[in-house]
């Protein structure tokens, strides 16, 4: 039964112009939601604060534009408190756009049971949505081979921290863009990057440049914008972007211009970019968690988690993370976990 | 032997800062030059005018930047007239770089013996460069399914006016993009396109819209610029852009800005953006001259060649091909034909 007699909600209450501001949310409390027919109701455990939120804020996406009045969209995982139906049972764990709130009405379409012998952090960052685009995204969109050299922006993020390091399992030399020294010194110490280059520090081009002695030949692109247009003019011949996210433009009111070199120098460099979603690789999502929970369980991959305390603090999380003071995958924990 | 006693060549005089012009060469006359061991003389038949030209005046592509007072370099196909070399007889047909001259000097490694029961001017055109470049760019790299909407811009192009034939023989829906009304004419009557838009006419967005009910599937590329723009804002998801080349942007001293839209469009909708050099698919070329010739043969697919006669007027052909007056594949044919 849940332990608290109210449901928390967070409501996106208006548009944003410009940056993202808690100003945009407001908070409310209703009674918790009784299962009807064919439901079950969840109880929230831990929230992904992901930037493409902000994309569901402004524009139609791969889903539809989020409607001021709606309880904020949040990718998250809980545990099934009551139930209607007799594929969910109480106690499992299920993970889906359940919001920003306590307590979630589900139906089995709507939600995914997840692994209980796993963390709930584990599930909701690197064994979740988060580790499977910088698995995919890395490995089937960029397909690098080994020797070669492998570039991430946004390395210091949920996605980039994870890319860098299947990267380097993947036996490539691995070059980490991230803001500011602290991140770079993190990426290289703790995530093991062969070169860390802060695009805050001025000279991107000269620095990407000296840290890719032999060019690049994958760019996993977590930002676009002047990221990836360097990075474009240091392409070898048949170079590959993975197109994984534009952290850089969500925050703006518009898509702004593209990168100066589309589309020359992709013919003159044969270059293949390439936009995917993690949905689209779906079918291999089983194995792909049995590889990524291996890593983690050898040590050799480091799960980077950021993790804040108290749905009370989400929309400040969201801010935060737009702003980039995360390093690895944000998430907000509700109440205590298992 | 010759017919003449003097070798005429045009000169790469100083680089262009602006649009090419007739001061960016020079008429030299200099005698036949005598083959050496290993070489053979090569009397130029058909030069093929290309808008790679004008980047390899600017700037190193995949060849080197062309210096002044090295000849123009042009793609064309001759006679062998001497040879000292046992893989090239008096008579063959060759093609390679052999630039804006009346004759030139070969080794077998530079250039191409080609088939003499085909003409010289398909040769040079569809059965060249230009035909594979469409036939493997929208095959190969865009990948059309029979029934998709397939979009070409630079349509009335060498290029385009290739690949709209074979998207049509290949079942798509095909949308034409050419500037000027009589173009979209010649493009709808005479090669049987579904739709053709004037780029030059305004209101570009909403005309390719209204000729693509269902979306964009594949676009095939040739000019970058606006035209990329507008379709990638057009296109369906996991839509495929093959990039031939940027047309828009040869003509100007920098690259530019690139697509608005990149990569942020890329990501929401899966797309797929690839550039391409005709060359990375040399190994399939036989069977692609194959069928095209066979295309041409039953009378599916239309040459399109525009012959201009004179290698005294080459630089002229040039600077118009760089403004869009051709209409097919732009030659100069050098003197009779056989």
């Amino acid at each position: 039964m849940p332990a608290t007699d109210v449901n928390r909600q967070w409501i996106y209450a208006q548009r944003p112009t410009g940056a993202v501001g808690l100003e945009h949310f407001r908070l409310q409390e209703t009674s918790i939601p009784v299962p009807g027919p064919g439901q079950a109701l969840v109880r929230l455990r831990v929230l992904s604060v992901d930037p493409a939120q902000r994309a569901w804020m402004m524009t139609r996406t791969y889903r539809p534009q989020l409607q001021p009045g709606e309880v904020m969209a949040a990718f998250g995982i809980g545990e099934v408190m009551e139930s209607n139906v007799p594929d969910l049972a109480p106690g499992d764990l299920v993970d889906g756009d359940l919001g920003w709130q306590d307590f979630a009405l589900v139906t089995p379409e709507s939600v995914r049971v997840r692994n209980k012998n796993e963390s709930l952090e584990h599930l909701i960052g690197v064994l979740g949505i988060t580790g499977l685009t910088a698995y995919f995204g890395l490995l089937e969109v960029g397909r690098p081979r080994p020797g070669e050299t492998v570039v991430v922006s946004g390395a210091a993020g949920a996605v980039g921290c994870i890319a860098v390091q299947i990267a380097r399992i993947a036996g490539c030399r691995v070059v980490a863009v991230a803001g500011g020294a602290e991140k770079c010194r993190w990426l290289t110490e703790e995530l093991g990057v062969d070169a860390a280059v802060d695009y805050k520090a001025g000279n991107l081009r000269e620095a990407l440049k000296a840290a890719c002695p032999d060019g690049i030949d994958v760019y996993f692109d977590n930002t676009g914008g002047e990221i990836l247009e360097v990075s474009l003019s240091l392409m070898n011949a048949h170079g590959r972007v993975a197109c994984c996210g534009a952290v850089s433009q969500y925050n703006q009111a518009d898509w702004g211009g593209g990168p100066s070199g589309v589309p020359g120098v992709l013919v003159a460099k044969r270059i293949r970019m390439e936009g995917f979603l993690v949905m689209d690789f779906y079918k291999q999502r089983k194995a792909a968690e049995r590889t990524l929970s291996n890593w983690i369980r050898h040590g050799q991959l480091n799960p980077c988690m950021d993790i804040v305390e108290g749905l009370e603090n989400a929309p400040k999380a969201l801010i935060d993370l737009l702003h980039g003071t995360n390093r690895g995958k944000m998430m907000v924990r509700i109440g205590a976990t298992r």
